[in-house]
């Protein structure tokens, strides 16, 4: 079942660094693209920083929308995650050519991804660094989690599809939120 | 064994979302922190973004002296990770209060820790979105990596201590670097 996640509990997806999938919308096309490099910047309202290339095609529908969907798929996913890596949205439809299901998000054009565990509705909030840099700055407006996928694995990408899976869970005593 | 490590592969390093330890050195005093919140911002020369809380007393070291080291501490330091998360600099010298070992680095005045598995010497490159949001830009001159520590498995903080360590590998015919 899909239920919405307190915003305030969104950082506990983001800060342990998975591989997520960025979707966006513009001109009434969709696309999606991998992504590893992206941090929170505040707890609530959630913010998150990334780092999209202008390489990326997904740079100028970001750009020019100011949305987009932050997608974490756990590991299960990770064939499609790489496949989504491995081509550009710039001639085909990644989401059938992937086999991926878009849906419709509640605040912004850019779909949610099915599949995923969790996804982030979030627009843009600061593109001073994306010149120099390409960070955008995004504001998380809704977020959406799957319980039945409450304890789902995510991967960490260490390069050239090198991935590791997450492992043992610790709990220690921490006063860090 | 500690041996440089070319700096085209330090975002192999970052960019799986480890939590990391920032090391600071100011007026002749030094510090340490625990971070979660970096992302890398470009391969080479390695950029790593991070987001250090103006409310953190290695803020102030930060700004002042635009340099810092990010050691990345394997999952056998978890509880000193989180032990120095739990204090301040502001009375203490963490380094002895937390047992980890300051070590000069070649090119920072910030210390090298001795127990992590690598380090990485850096300067602040850019604090335009320092005041809004807390972000620095850092480029890493120098990395040095522990090589008895290669296979090093990290620890990644999902909030209030609980924290899943590196497990399972996957290799996946990637075209990312």
């Amino acid at each position: 079942m899909i239920r919405k996640l307190p915003l305030a509990k969104v950082y506990q997806l983001i800060e342990p660094g998975p591989v997520v999938l960025l979707t966006t919308a513009h001109k009434g096309r969709q696309n999606l693209m991998t992504l590893s490099w992206h941090m929170m910047v505040e707890f609530e309202p959630p913010m998150i920083a990334c780092v999209v290339s202008s390489a990326n095609h997904s740079f100028k529908a970001l750009r020019a929308s100011s949305e987009c969907v932050i997608a974490i798929p756990a590991v299960c996913l990770a064939r499609k995650v790489v496949a989504a890596g491995n081509c550009t949205g710039r001639e085909t439809d990644k989401f059938p050519r992937v086999g991926l299901t878009p849906v419709p998000a509640e605040r912004v054009s850019a779909p949610l991804i099915a599949e995923c565990a969790a996804n982030l509705e979030c627009r843009v909030v600061d593109t001073t660094l994306v010149r120099s840099f390409n960070i955008f700055v995004l504001e998380v407006l809704v977020a959406w989690r799957d319980t039945a996928q409450r304890s789902a694995k995510t991967i960490h990408h260490h390069g050239y599809g090198k991935f590791t899976v997450d492992g043992d869970i610790i709990n220690l005593r921490s006063r860090m939120p």
